[in-house]
């Protein structure tokens, strides 16, 4: 399995950010070509000093196959999105696959 | 189901890391009461600025679940374990509930 991580640091405006997510991001993530699994996590406690908003976690069972959803014009789609709730550097993205030890 | 999420930063010496993350840690953190899930991950690759070395997922199926293990002797042991092979600041923790949509 292979995970795409993307922390979402605190927004200046959280409704508005809520909304979004929820009404235009989750819709156009869930089109992803192949996509295995979608969660998203709200009320992330922290226990260090980095504070984050909203944790998804978007599952793809081989890496070509997250490739082939990223390079597809639906992941295109739903990168440019990202940009309009989350603008500069308030989201953190990460790629690694996970293995259960 | 809920999420023990573990960003772990650049060690000094990645292979005294893992060494101790592997042979002393994980058979530690396996004994955990009620553990649902555990994962391990390493080769991350960041989109954005912040980099990590190792990212840890410990599921459990409730937070009741959790905090009995965080509170057991074996719960107290592995956090204590932290300190010996990521000094400092060095973690990142966060605590969510992973909700599939």
């Amino acid at each position: 399995m292979v995970r795409f991580l993307v922390l979402y640091e605190m927004p200046e405006d959280p409704a508005a950010f809520d909304k979004h997510y929820d009404e235009i991001h989750v819709p156009l993530v869930k089109k992803l070509p192949g996509l295995a699994r979608y969660t998203v996590s709200r009320n992330i406690v922290s226990l260090g000093g980095r504070k984050y908003y909203l944790v998804a976690e978007l599952d793809w069972e081989t890496r070509q196959d997250m490739q082939a959803a990223f390079g597809s014009q639906t992941g295109q789609k739903a990168a440019a999105d990202v940009s309009r709730f989350a603008p500069g550097d308030k989201s953190h993205s990460f790629i690694f696959e996970v293995a259960e030890v």
